[in-house]
């Protein structure tokens, strides 16, 4: 069963993380034919954190997990924090996860920043 | 004539920042005849900041800016530090500046993580 974790950076104000929760609760609607499992994992400052996401995901009947990075640019936290936290989780726990693109790195980030540009 | 300023938090990796001015300059083909001026400016940690990124504009003929966050919550940045930093600016220099929304507001975010799941 393939599952999406969306992990997020985690925000020290709890409406940013809601509006996070609310953002995976769509996709969920979304993609459930695809992905029966979409849960979602912060990366600091708000839980769950990123391993226990994991587990919950294996804990639901994934046999799949895309981790699904929230983050627009390929800083720190996407080039190292997160690989190496799944990287760490994968040793103790054998399954398969895929790390998918961060979102800037998707031809629609454009068509979405004129979107949102032009609405103003 | 209308501008963007197209507004990154900024990262010590210089690679990240090239990310944005790399999508920066695709935003100003996509987006050229509505916007003449397209520039891109940073919140912290690399150059030029926004007040330089607004007075840029200005100083290429702007008379309307859209402030384009990208970034993908309402957190401090958005919610706080921005609108601060263009209040400040235009008490010093009277223009027309609109901030638009975090692109996590957007209905296409949707679309677009679903697209970058799928494609893993």
């Amino acid at each position: 069963m393939k599952a999406i974790l969306l992990v997020a950076h985690g925000s020290r104000r709890q409406h940013s993380n809601d509006e996070v929760r609310h953002l995976a609760g769509k996709l969920n609607q979304r993609c459930s034919n695809e992905f029966p499992i979409i849960l979602l994992a912060f990366l600091e400052l708000a839980e769950p954190l990123i391993p226990d996401g994991l587990q919950q995901c294996i804990d639901k009947g994934a046999s799949s997990i895309t981790v699904l990075p929230y983050f627009l640019n390929t800083g720190r936290h996407v080039a190292e924090d997160i690989p190496g936290i799944v990287s760490e989780f994968m040793q103790q726990s054998p399954v398969d996860i895929q790390i998918a693109s961060h979102l800037g790195a998707s031809d629609m980030m454009l068509e979405l920043l004129a979107s949102v540009a032009m609405q103003d």
